[in-house]
């Protein structure tokens, strides 16, 4: 890397109105400089904040990028760290213990664009992340953040798979975690959490109740990182690794369309700040591409406010399978609209059982097995398609955020073994499966 | 890649006793040049054929292997096609839809290794591998075999994870599949090979029966290639890819010690086939380095012989929570004999209550959840140490082979949520966890 020649945004204001509480070494954020309100752009030192002390927005990442070459990046690491000039993380981040997650497969789905009728699809697949979802890459943002403030605690509240990355990358950090589910989680979601971690509480209620439990145990306590409250900025930049991967990947080129699933909303609006970045630094060519968010009509709240035409979310009381996107009260709900509008996407989405069915359909097609926020992406695709809504001879890419083995329970019942029968070439036989 | 140079073994026998019954295309398995009897030598040409004519031993691979430069294989794929010149497989392996298995997190294990006393100690994690399990890696092999041969279907008998690989695998590449399960398998198991294929057969028996079902099936069907019986010899040459890319992410060197779970055996063997050939080719430097294999009590074989001198495995009935290394008549045992002797390993088993606690213990010092074959591996790491038979001062890697989501039943007792609680912040502060 050479100096500093594309800033993103202003330097931070000499009079920030927040100071972290010690010092921190230099180049702990990288190229970072500062957090920016996304609503009125007043800056902020870095620091364990997240809403803006004039205007309560939001905050998010600013930095002065240097020159950042392909070749530089495909020198990096098999895993998020390649990309670590463009994310809050100091320059040694691979030698601090972490779970190295990223660099996963960008597959072509050939056999199930050919069912959909497209032209051309992918399938970025998280499920093979070390807790098999996309949240270990937010999550070791957010740990080098919660190390570089000296934070004594790593927590966050979970709809469940935060849970999972959070315990394990604290584990093997050696940082104590405290991490905070809804009582009535998937059981392989809890185990996948509690084997981590001897800290894990439930809480009575849905995510929405334990996301509010959580924003007042950080207001009380000192020194507890929640990766999703309190270090929100730093851990929301994680996910612009999917959208630089998806980049390089399809060598250093954008697709024409991307189908992401919205909980909190932070994902597709990283994956849309990511292809802005590439843009700005000339890793790709400037082209038009169209972002479209995916919701179970259980949970729906930003996609019914997009089908409105409302620039604001209406909460909702989540009751869906899909318990990973069960977020009635989506943070970034308002950021997904406009960047769904601004590219010409839109937010759908699908039944239940239209969830189930795109699990089976996507396994079965691609030998990909993913959970039901998974099947969310896959059936709003399938929707999206058949309602004309999607354009069928552009280059699309799905990504699969999660893994079927946490969800089991969602086709538990749809799929078998077809036979059940004796040791013997005569009862096989019999099955006429031969 | 330029002319052949190394021969590991001599040119086919011109009178091959087994013939493939249809032409092949040229090159079809790569540098391949025939199929060897590991007990007499003797040759037969390449095609679906696993026991000698002569003397009934087991073939395998034998190769005229080209020069093969680090560089080259640095520039190739995230995967273990970046190896192909070593594997049984066409050039333009790529290019046939496959999972894309291999290029697993090498990580470096510091809390485990000041848990147990080790100096240098690392993790080789192939739980994130596409169906988390390394039998991606031989699945690929066998579905590249298969397709060569024009199988018209792709089978096998499995203790659970090959039925995963097997059926995703074959969903991807558009080849019927069907697959043999013992009937009392772990849910996640049935459930993660059932949403890929319509034709899972569950068989009353243990694998040892399932897989004499399968090879009669074998015998009386036309077109099936079983990929761990008829096919077994391209199958088993996938595992030497866990081998080459220790060796690659440690720098091009061989560790001193290596622990690797056995079920069947096949993996470990070839662990040590990888490291020989890795020296021949001039890769690695010659050193040498001690192979040490893990069984679970329930089903130890080969442990049993190991420890009563024997050269022959005398099988026995498995009962064990590791269910997933429950091969109570190994087909590679006696060769797993052979290796750890010559290096100057050992084989050891420990109790299922060990191997849950090993599941814990790693998930707790690494943030990696393992399946009762990893939980097996890391407690007979432990029990080494702990009873003298493995070098506390030599750089170790013990090798997780899957998932703990796989087989959650083996530690849902043990670990659990610490409290359950109402969303108030005096509910939390009640729970001394702050
Ligand atoms: C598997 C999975 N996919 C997608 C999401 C949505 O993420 P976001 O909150 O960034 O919209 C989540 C959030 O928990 C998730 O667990
Ligand atoms: C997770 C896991 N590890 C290890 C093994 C042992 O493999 P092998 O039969 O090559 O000894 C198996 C075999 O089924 C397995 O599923
Ligand atoms: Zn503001
Ligand atoms: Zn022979």
């Amino acid at each position: 890397m050479s100096t500093s020649v594309v800033e993103t945004s202003p330097a931070p204001a000499e009079n920030a109105e927040a100071k972290p509480g010690h010092g921190l070494r230099e180049g702990a954020f990288g190229n970072a400089t500062a957090l920016a309100c996304r609503e009125c752009g007043h800056q902020v030192d870095l620091g364990p904040f997240y809403a803006c002390p004039e205007c309560f927005g939001p905050l998010e990442v600013a930095y002065a990028f240097p020159t950042v070459t392909r070749a530089e990046i495909e020198a990096g690491p098999r895993n998020i760290w390649r990309y670590k000039a463009l994310l809050p993380v100091p320059t040694d981040i691979e030698t601090s213990p972490n779970t190295e997650p990223g660099f996963t497969r960008l597959l072509e789905a050939t056999n199930l664009a050919a069912t959909l009728g497209l032209e051309k699809l992918w399938v970025k697949d998280d499920s093979t992340n070390p807790t098999n979802s996309f949240k270990d890459r937010v999550v070791a943002c957010a740990l080098s953040a919660a190390r570089e403030l000296g934070s004594r605690v790593f927590a966050c509240p979970s709809t469940g798979n935060l849970a999972n990355a959070v315990a394990a990358a604290g584990a093997r950090a050696g940082i104590k975690t405290v991490v905070f589910i809804p009582s009535n989680l998937e059981t392989p979601k809890v185990v996948n959490s509690a084997v981590f971690t001897d800290s894990l509480v439930a809480v009575e209620g849905n995510y929405d109740d334990v996301n509010k439990l959580a924003s007042e145990i950080a207001g009380e306590e000192d020194g507890w990182a929640f990766v999703n409250v309190n270090v929100r900025p730093f851990y929301a930049e994680g996910s612009k690794t999917l959208g630089y991967e998806i980049a390089e990947q399809l060598g250093w080129r954008l697709p024409d369309q991307v189908v992401i699933p919205v909980a909190s909303g932070s994902q597709l609006t990283k994956v849309d700040k990511a292809f802005q970045e590439l843009i700005t630094l000339g890793l790709v060519e400037d082209k038009p591409y169209k972002i479209f968010g995916a919701q179970a009509t259980g949970c729906s709240p930003v996609s019914a406010a997009f089908k409105d035409g409302k620039k604001v979310v209406r909460p909702v009381k989540p009751d869906t399978i899909a318990k990973s996107l069960a977020i009635g009260n989506p943070a970034d709900g308002p950021y997904v609209l406009d960047v769904c509008r601004r590219t010409g996407g839109v937010v759908e989405d699908i039944s239940d059982d239209e969830v189930r069915e795109a699990i089976v359909l996507l396994a079965r097609t691609e030998g990909i097995f993913t959970e039901t926020a998974g099947g969310t992406t896959v059936g709003v695709l399938k929707k999206l398609v058949e309602t004309g809504q999607l354009d069928t001879s552009l280059e699309t890419v799905v990504i699969n955020t999660g893994h079927g083995l946490k969800t089991l329970d969602a086709v538990a019942d749809r799929v078998a073994p077809a036979a059940t029968i004796a040791p013997t070439y005569a009862a096989f036989a019999a099955t006429g499966l031969a």
